[in-house]
């Protein structure tokens, strides 16, 4: 068994710092050195549903990029030195027709979570990456393009993928309009990724004051969404809606921006919710959901990425403020994503509970 | 003003035989002596949601199919004695976008229904085709292809049309799987259909008392729902569910019959869905609803089932017992449409009490 730094949680954003462990590397795996880890609104999540009293303490962080410092004796495309990134998903049957299909994310067997997850091969939860180092099986890392900035580029790998699976499966480009429903950690992605595709994009926002970021970001258009004049003159107007609001809201003012045969992508909540039949029958809409995406699709996004210049907008903090990022997410006070920079961990003493994790 | 005669609700299945007014013919109407009308599931709700103090009566009736006996003067497509087929839509704007892409189905400006609707140049409410001549729009009746047996294709009208919508959309042909789940009025067409149109179609029913008439109407397969073992065998094999289930239900268990990329259409039930998030994303699945079509695809399903000699299996009644029809149809003793003969209005004296119509 290895040990590792990283921070833990309770049930709380007081994230305390522990010694962590990690499995020896089997042949596949590879050792991973964790330079920056993405704060997505399912950390946020995961620390508030977690049980205080479980005897797994919680690792968050399931975005983030690094360095390879090891390799198993059957690694055959990753070496020693290689920078490369690691999503929400670590491991998956690789057998059924999702894995076949490239779609790792939806595996019949259920994928292996980067956190909150168990290893297929020897039942242990997984830990997250709020941490110095992760050992994962080599084809669930990718290789980090040349060029992309390594903290700016952590949070494509669940963001950045989140919004890039139905853009690429809508396939959304030049002709396509397409409206972003809020301007937070996938919306501002999601403007960046369609605008890159050639599709005219318009940013639906809560409040006038992003405008300026929205243009920035390359968003033809800004929408705000309390104005009814406006909405109203929006109506049937897009092919595409991605819809990146975190929390259970009225779908029917989105839906009903869309065009004949549009679709309306939830991407930033998850849980029940209500449609009237009406609001999708009128111009046979379609409503859909998604969440992090396949290995075929995230190594695209880096690759399309890289060779367009795009990463996310983000706050650097050591990653000893992650539970203040935590908090401030809550918040909605961040432009636009938090990534940890973990070189803090390795200064001081070696924590005294080893804590396993 | 003209008269007719037809059947007419005050909110209950006691239908009574009254005088009806209809407009005189304007430029570009046609009158046309209804000799078949199926009864739709619409009907039903209709004359439950009728408010019995009304002053205006209720004459239902939505899919039929007749004999044009008079032209306006502008009348160019129809002559006198040309058998004609209407549906649920007798107007609509035709300048919005929707019209324009032959949905008036989706007319913005609303389309005028058959019944229950309101003139668009008048401002008289529409009554129905349980009756023995409705006056229409002429580019909202059409020709009824020869060799399509006018009593059995007055139900392509309503049912057919609001099938073939998403079977057209969603491009089935040879090499989709596709399942109906629920082989009443709408299910027996979808699966007729689709059949013609090369998909391998299973229907999925509650009872497997439907197994030979599945197999009649052409499907290969049946799953009865309530085989949890068939239910989750069937689990991610087809590319289009089409949920034809008249009364509110679980989506979960049909959501999960799609394989990724998949299409849920619900056609039968009108009203507020709950749908997890979860059921959706695992797979990349859409939810859609439809009902009833636009002029280019009834046009185009008429012609098809000329072709293809589709048309709908009916129990035909005379107009009189419209009233009994309506009552086994709720209570699902049919198989698989009612049609009624309207030619028992001719007989006998003319009612004494004209009624608005």
């Amino acid at each position: 068994m290895r040990t590792t730094r990283g921070w833990v949680s309770h049930g709380t954003t007081e994230l305390r710092r522990a010694e962590l462990r990690r499995r020896e590397l089997r042949a596949d795996d590879v050792a991973v050195r964790i330079d920056y880890c993405g704060v997505c609104h399912s950390d946020l999540h995961a620390v508030h549903a977690h049980d205080p009293d479980s005897s797994v303490p919680l690792v968050p962080g399931h975005e983030f990029t690094g360095t390879v410092t090891e390799v198993g004796r059957d690694v055959r495309n990753l070496a020693v030195g290689d920078a490369v990134a690691v999503g929400n998903i670590v491991d998956a049957c690789l057998a059924c027709d999702m894995c076949r299909a490239g779609q790792e994310n939806f595996c019949r067997a259920f994928p292996t979570l980067t956190y909150g997850g168990v290893d297929r091969r020897d039942g242990t939860p997984t830990s997250g990456a709020f941490a110095r180092e992760y050992v994962v099986r080599e084809g669930f890392a990718y290789r980090l393009p040349r060029g992309l900035d390594p903290a700016a580029a952590a949070p494509l790998m669940c963001a950045g993928v989140t919004v890039w699976e139905p853009l690429r499966a809508l396939g959304v480009g030049p002709g396509t309009r397409i409206a972003v429903i809020g301007l937070g950690g996938l919306g501002h992605l999601a403007v960046k990724l369609a605008v890159a595709l050639g599709a005219e994009t318009t940013v639906v926002s809560r409040s006038a004051d992003k405008a300026d970021d929205a243009r920035r970001l390359g968003a033809q258009h800004l929408i705000v969404s309390t104005d009814e004049a406006a909405m109203t003159g929006a109506r049937g107007q897009f092919d595409v809606v991605l819809d990146t609001i975190a929390v259970a809201h009225d779908l029917a003012p989105y839906l009903a921006l869309l065009a004949l045969d549009g679709e309306l992508s939830l991407l930033g909540y998850l849980g029940q919710v209500s449609v009237e039949t009406t609001d999708l029958l009128i111009g046979r809409k379609k409503l859909s959901s998604g969440g992090s995406g396949g290995r075929t699709r995230t190594a695209e996004l880096l690759e399309f990425c890289a060779e367009r210049g795009v990463v996310a907008d983000i706050e650097l903090l050591p990653s000893s403020r992650a539970g203040e990022s935590l908090e401030r997410l809550a918040r909605g006070d961040v432009r636009y994503r938090f990534v940890l920079d973990m070189s803090d961990l390795d200064a001081g003493p070696a924590p005294v509970v080893p804590v396993r994790g």
